[in-house]
């Protein structure tokens, strides 16, 4: 069949076999297929959607576009989590300690931020001497001595989504549904996790805001998953306000810490004991969630997994004193307070503007090699429904340059909106989907 | 507004303003947009269509994309005919001379045949001498003296059309009515006519086999004209069966050389009178069309049209005898009677079977610069409803490779169904479509 047979073929929304799908993706990573037919034919998904085996097919077939890595030597079943981006999305420097510190292996790869949203890679790079690209061989041996270890994801993986994604990028097709759902899982299953869980997040902080479009998503990424024969569950988590207290690297990386210590945002605790305790029940460590719950506050109570955390640190060559010392991460040089404009209750927040000024101030990147500054950010604690007084002091901007922290000063307060009358703040988790079903938690 | 953003806009199915239409697509042409953005943008197009305001704002834009061309010293109101493409479509043959006889200057610029349609310049050069390529200014001398010219297609005309029209010949996105009648429309009024009467062909021989596409695109492309101050009128007509007599070259020249001396196919004829009233009402020489009519059927009956042809034909460099010995035109050496394996009502033919198989014979070209055998080609006088009988005589084949004609004969019978009970024939002509509305004719 010809190239344009086949995208006529999902223009006219008939069913593409795996071979026609692997016809136009190969042949595009090889440079037989041109840009231009491939951007037709992306088009005509954003319009048709991929059915189940579609999907499916076109994940696999990204998956072996390249190299893929071989986790087997790792003992125990490893799981990963993925999160869809958002901002103070601290989740995964305290959860990787938590669920190795109760014996299930977390062989995490993470990306770097982009935008208005954070990474894990820039957040931990804070930590002194932290190494994040590891060599495979050394990132197993970690694995299996410490229980878990953090790195950098490989540039190597996946090259179809790479090709696939810098055309969407330019031809207005980044915002479907299968395209996304197989970019992330292509690059999860080809990192060698045995088990899934996925944190898409909603909201305007996120990259989807609509509810119904994030759990099509979560429902896909399930589907991809569990077809590919790794145990996949989604979660779908608001990402209508900050979810940590702090928006930038090293005090991201604090507030992690501060997890692990008991301490820090209630809303982050509870996103990470309800991914961890699904981790804990995928990796076979907890017959339930109720109790993987149960374990993870005693994992914390102990200060097993704080002293886990210390152990990664070590292990990737950081220096594990950070967790009593915050003064060995980065400092900015300018710290000044937010003061209120408005009294009232704090009815909506800007979360993606919020993003955006952390960005301003030097914690995020536009493009890919931008330079980031580590240290700055803002601190912000208060959440939707909190009663503010104009004057009151309700966060702080962090910044090694005085005029953006004056300007970022003055934009903060229109990010918040305020209301007379108190208001009821959004749920935090509104769904769960597995390969049973989708369970409505709000 | 970048392009993608035009892009995510018409993918929303939102309106596109003059100034992004015009970026994108002079954008193309200037080789400052690239073909892979304006490939998602044709997918785009092909699932969100164009409104009436878009789509003439792109037609324009593909007239000015290059030379167009002045007929303003043409005395008159110039009035030029489309055929959407056919089989046996030997209108323009007979019809510019009726036309031009009767004092309404007709500038046509017609096209090659291509796939299993025929072509109104392959035709012509049958004719000995006849010169298809004349400069401009020629071409409005012979208009002025003779009053019709019918020449080949300028290859300068309407730059964006060629370059759109190539992506989307391999981007699947050829069937779409937005895009097919901006092609077409661009290079009509880019041809410098006034008004344009269209002839849509549906049916199993044409492009379109649907009845609602068909008019779909007659209705676009008559809003386009009009609001590009073209008088436009469009027909859709019939084309589930060869429409003349014969399909070829020369053999289609003595029809349409036939039709002027009042004989051949009388569902030619039908159309021909059609459309060549329309243009006399168009061009002020006819107040109605019913007195057109008469002005075509006396035309021919005085000989007036055919004498106007030799004009032309000598105009042109052609050796206008050929008007009364056909012996002058290219002959096929082999020719064969067509014998009937079935008796009863022909029930179905196989119009683009039969087209592909004049093709086959060398009639026609697959690719632009195939070259073809004048001469040959079938005659099937036989129409849908006629009742024919095993081991009579239904056609002729003619050709210059003995073995191509035997193949022609053995293929042509499974090109027509036969059933015991008598058939109605389909309508010939089935809506007109003017700036006032659509007429139903059947």
């Amino acid at each position: 069949m010809s190239i344009v047979e086949i995208i006529e073929k999902k223009k006219y929304g008939k069913h593409l076999e795996d071979n026609e799908i692997k016809e136009i993706v190969m042949g595009y990573v090889e440079g037989i297929v041109p840009d231009y037919q491939v951007a037709a034919f992306l088009m005509a998904v954003w319009f048709r959607g991929m059915d189940d085996k579609e999907l499916s097919t076109l994940t696999d077939i990204m998956i072996h576009s390249g190299k893929t890595i071989d986790l087997s030597k790792i003992h125990g079943i490893k799981v990963d989590k993925h999160s869809s981006g958002g901002v103070a999305d601290t989740v995964t420097i305290p959860l990787v300690p938590i669920v190795a510190s109760l014996g299930v292996p977390v062989a995490k790869m993470s990306g770097r931020g982009l935008g208005h949203t954070g990474g894990t890679i820039d957040k931990l790079e804070s930590i002194p001497g932290f190494r994040v690209e590891v060599p495979t061989e050394e990132f197993i041996n970690i694995v299996n001595r410490v229980g878990g270890a953090i790195i950098s994801q490989s540039e190597e993986l996946v090259p179809a989504d790479k090709k696939i994604y810098a055309l969407r990028d330019v031809t207005g097709t980044v915002d479907s549904i299968p395209l996304i759902a197989s970019s992330i899982m292509s690059k999860k299953i080809a990192s060698g996790t045995d088990a899934i869980v996925l944190d898409v997040k909603v909201g305007n902080g996120a990259f989807m805001e609509d509810l119904g479009d994030a759990l099509k998503l979560a429902e896909a990424m399930v589907r991809i998953g569990n077809s590919l024969g790794r145990k996949t569950v989604a979660y779908i988590t608001d990402m209508n306000e900050p979810l940590g207290d702090a928006i930038g690297n090293s005090i991201e990386v604090e507030e992690g810490i501060n997890i692990l210590k008991g301490k820090g945002s209630k809303r982050l605790f509870e996103v990470i004991e309800t991914l961890g305790s699904e981790m804990l029940v995928l990796g076979g460590r907890a017959s339930d969630r109720e109790l993987g719950k149960s374990l993870i506050r005693e994992a914390i109570a102990s200060g097993k997994a704080l002293q886990k955390l210390a152990e990664i640190i070590e292990a990737q060559g950081g220096n594990k004193q950070v967790i009593n010392d915050f003064n060995l991460l980065p400092q900015a040089k300018f710290k000044k307070d937010i003061i209120s404009e408005k009294t009232g209750y704090i009815s909506r927040i800007d979360t993606k503007g919020i993003g955006r000024l952390a960005q301003f101030l030097g914690a995020g990147r536009e493009k890919k090699d931008d330079v980031i500054d580590l240290s700055c950010g803002i601190i912000f604690p208060k959440k939707l429904g909190d009663y503010i007084e104009k004057g009151q002091q309700i966060g702080t901007v962090l910044s090694n340059n005085e005029a953006k922290l004056e300007e970022a000063l003055n934009r903060f307060n229109s990010l918040i909106e305020v209301s007379d009358t108190p208001i009821e703040p959004p749920p935090l988790i509104y769904y769960r989907v597995s390969a049973e079903g989708v369970d409505k938690l709000f």
